[in-house]
């Protein structure tokens, strides 16, 4: 940690900045510029708040030279982590396909969908039960009704399944039902939901938030991997700018980035980030060849009849070409496509 | 509602299309443009998503013509709402100052903090209880001992209180203590919170989101407004934006904006949107300025101690001196800073 | 300046940094922290880009102490600077006006505006002659024979006029006409041009740039200056954001900031900030409460006739109801609104 | 075009918008709404600017249907645009590489440079000779110098060239220099730069701004056109976000969505986007796999001694291996790399 103090700063100050330092454990290092005093603060800035110096008096900034999050960072661990779901590995270098309608809106469309993607390579099947909806006058979900489907489902076709969470309540009614507990973007600083998601023994699926910066996303990772909880997917999905042609803006580097300052699996929801089926394919091989680790994918037996999200769903052939197209990007990245063969063990170590 | 067809839609998709808008209860008028037709449809938009259009086939977009919230809108209810809070009424031509504590920290630093607001003329004593932190390893709150502290020290003082709740067990905790619950900006799209606080029966603060749109703000509060709770104050606190010497960009035009679409009381929080306490005097003045109904403002008896956003919170004596530059903004504009004298009833109609 | 090594760099790698900062006339201070190296460089760092440093090898980041800016910055002259435009003083602890059509239409409609400005109360007439406009298919402004007509209408009032200039040839024409050259958003970095107006010995308004940051911002001020022309006044204008109702978000927290870290005068546009007549009232009176040394509004005689920007042009009762609100604040504020009466000698040192 | 009507406008108010649109010829048909009413207007919207009928009296708001811009949009032309230069051909199915410093140094650093792209299989050589810096302290370029110097090395390699142009003055001097005339992000709305170029008889690369929407960048493109010059190729180099840990957000769908929307051709700046040359392979992939048509890639043979833009330039072993990995993925999406070989004719129809 570095403090800047003001152009001016009274040597008192100075002091009481030292004094503080020492007193939360640094060792200051005084070093004299030209218009002003910087300390170098030696000693683990994790334990603190920058903020909390921030306002001593005299002082201009605190600079933080370490990272704020810890077990989510590749420094605490340098293989690639492999979440094992069932028997997908998701992450270690195969590619993991999760897809599904929006939400489950009765047995017959739901059926019809996993069938479509497990025919098509899938591995995971997605449903939404509980949907948060910007309008309370929107569809809501079927709730534990929906969990029940997609249970029934994924076990028919052998997939495994994932499922959004947006409370306490959810959650555990929700965790009995599927396989990944996916924390939606706008509940990605919900932090009492993250512990509790880190507390429910099961892999979550970490959506990055809509206007979250990486590190703010690497960190709400680590309030799950605190918990005692390391099967911790992390999910971009776009991110809010001023483009109003796309729904959100689909952070691609974000994904490179990450992949480089943490060692958990990355995927990418191209249905969400654009809201244009047109783009779903494009932005899917990307995706790969971006190196994530896997796509989040919305596709509908008939989605003109789609409750939610229909204009961003795939129709069923869309989708079974875009497996086609993946399994191509995939090998040109060196890498196969999950399908529901199990994954080799001891992937990371 | 106004239903776009792409260039070369086919005959069958505009018909089918019609059919559609019929059975949604709409009337739907075709317009032959020069390169595609538009079909305006005459109805209640409210009731569907106008996503469920958008992606029948043929279909380039839909544009809603009316407004997405109904009960917040300035439509429904043409006179200014005024939220009264025990003694004290938000909105309606005067202005309140809610200030005090980031967090709740300890009785000493609680009471010093609610005396010296009192006496600078504050009407509402704010203090967090359970702090959502970005870092797992921060200060979380004091949780239900902070909030018996708050109504202590907003009894003994004689000032309202309102504190955040960040899930539905906060929610049940802080109601029994506090006069106003607030929902921060983290949680505004939290629907099941914002359903739940609706049916609390208090008042509520409703945060902007850091990346919301004021349309999404009042559909926010709608959702309060839905289940029954018309007492809805909204409050701006800045918007993530690329600059990056203030912690948020402050939107005033907001606050105008939503005080012509809206009837409600809306607030602004200059201490969350600059992070920077030399900011807070000159945006609390533009705030009363640009019209907003009251502020909600950080003041610490030591800031250089608090726990949590030392760096934005007011001295005791910069308090003191904001009250009364507020005082003469408010004459300006024709209004008095709200005491704790009684407000005037009736002064909505 | 503070480099930040990677863990693990190599020791020939910390000692060729401090080779390079010792040439670079720097002199380096190692401090030794628990996972990486961080040497501090006591120097004057506006002589180099960070960015050279940061990509040698070993180097995580490059952290720069000093600001980028020297002669726009607050440390460099300490009391505010008053830009003088013929009588009339800008900045200092008074208020400007300047007011009038966003585009110069025909003979009638400026003499119309600049009669009605002049007898609202503004001080000096804006109108715009070469129009950057975002379709070449709009109208693109009436050139050297706007700029005869706005020379003459303000000389026949007694108003000191500005007008955008978008390129070298434009400039040459108007500094002939002119008392103030407005460098507009889009051009805030067109780094040759700024240094042009810097060399045109007038006065210059310097709008920020729709996605500038204020750092960005006060470099193009630098620009400007270090070619000897220190009479720069700053103009907000509002920045790209993601909310889709009003134009841009108008940011007063960069007015109050930059008139800290800044001795320039800085004026506000509220009309290109919002695009919305009903916004411009309430965000001026917000802007003078933030401490902004003056406006920049777009008035109109017959605004639904406008060729450009007629949503936000105010019509002349408002505006002349605007200049009756803008001297309380400008009172509430302990100032007075400039007329066109001569400024007070001497205001700056 | 559609003009909405606020609630409760008058029937002159309407009969006046009416007239208006017959004047502007078109066609008002009218739709009475359940709270107000909207007219369609047929007919073409490009010669007006929506805005002038948006300050009416009544009107709330006008909808444009029809795109903008004409000569750039896939309706005005279905096949893909090729642009050729000299013998390379950039569009039509192929992936174009344009590769080089970020600015010409001196002979030695741009002729080692040159020989390196075009041995890895780059097609086009880049290097800047104006440089439009953020400080007035940064190196500038070596102007007409630097010019001549791009030349021979491109003339001695066999390779294209491309450079920026950010004035009418530097214009001047590089269309006798080089094959592509490159306007930069920050003079992307500099229209008359724009109109300029569009008559110098070069191709034109033109970046997308920052903060530059979609449909403001086939705007410009538009301003380009409409002087003629059909030989526009579109750049992405990153939008500016809030994200901190890039330079600035590459926004891969828009490259996929402007392919819909435009018959231009599109190639992406991964070094600019990202800042970060660890993140220049994986975006400069995932541009290809989302169908960017090329790439404009940062090389320096020294990174550490560039003068500028170092920490994104690759090394040229990393170049090398770059142009290895892009022809695989090239193969996957059914294309290959230009080298130098002549392009087939006649690909564009």
């Amino acid at each position: 940690m570095v403090v800047v103090m003001v152009a001016g700063a009274l040597p008192e100050q100075v002091e009481f900045v030292k004094e503080r330092l020492v007193a939360l454990g640094f060792q200051p290092h005084l070093i004299k510029g030209v218009s002003r005093i910087v300390i170098g603060a030696v000693g683990d800035r994790r334990t603190i708040d920058a903020a909390t110096l921030e306002n001593l008096p005299g002082v201009e900034k605190v600079i933080p030279i370490m990272k704020p999050y810890k077990l989510a960072s590749r420094e605490a661990k340098e293989a690639d982590s492999v979440v094992q779901v069932g028997r997908v590995c998701i992450g270690g270098g195969s590619v993991t396909v999760m897809a599904g309608p929006c939400a489950v809106e009765n047995r017959e469309q739901l059926f019809k969908a996993a069938r479509l993607v497990r025919q098509a390579g899938a591995a995971v099947l997605r449903g939404g039960a509980f949907k948060p909806r910007t309008s309370p006058y929107s569809f809501q979900g079927l709730a534990e009704k929906g969990l029940r489907l997609l249970a029934e489902a994924a076990a028919q076709t052998g997939l495994a399944s994932v499922t959004e969470v947006i409370d306490q309540h959810s959650l555990e009614i929700a965790k009995d039902y599927v396989d990944i507990l996916q924390i939606g973007a706008r509940n990605m600083q919900n932090f009492h939901l993250l512990r509790a998601v880190g507390r429910a023994g099961k892999p979550v699926l970490l959506k990055r938030g809509p206007s979250a910066t990486i590190e703010e996303w690497l960190m709400a990772a680590e309030y799950i991997m605190s918990e005692g909880n390391e099967n911790v997917i992390l999910c971009e999905r776009g991110i809010r700018t001023f483009e109003r042609l796309t729904r959100n803006t689909l952070d691609l580097s974000a994904v490179s980035l990450v992949k480089i300052l943490s060692h958990l699996p990355v995927v990418v929801d191209p249905s969400h980030a654009t809201g244009d089926r047109r783009l779903v394919e494009p932005m899917s091989k990307a995706a790969l060849a971006a190196g994530a680790d896997g796509l989040l994918i919305e596709v509908h037996p008939d989605p003109p009849k789609a409750l939610c999200d229909g204009q961003q769903s795939l129709y069923p052939e869309q989708f079974a070409h875009l497996m086609q197209e993946l399994k191509v990007i995939a090998a040109a990245t060196g890498r196969t496509v999950n399908g529901s063969a199990p994954c080799k063990q001891n992937r990371s170590a």
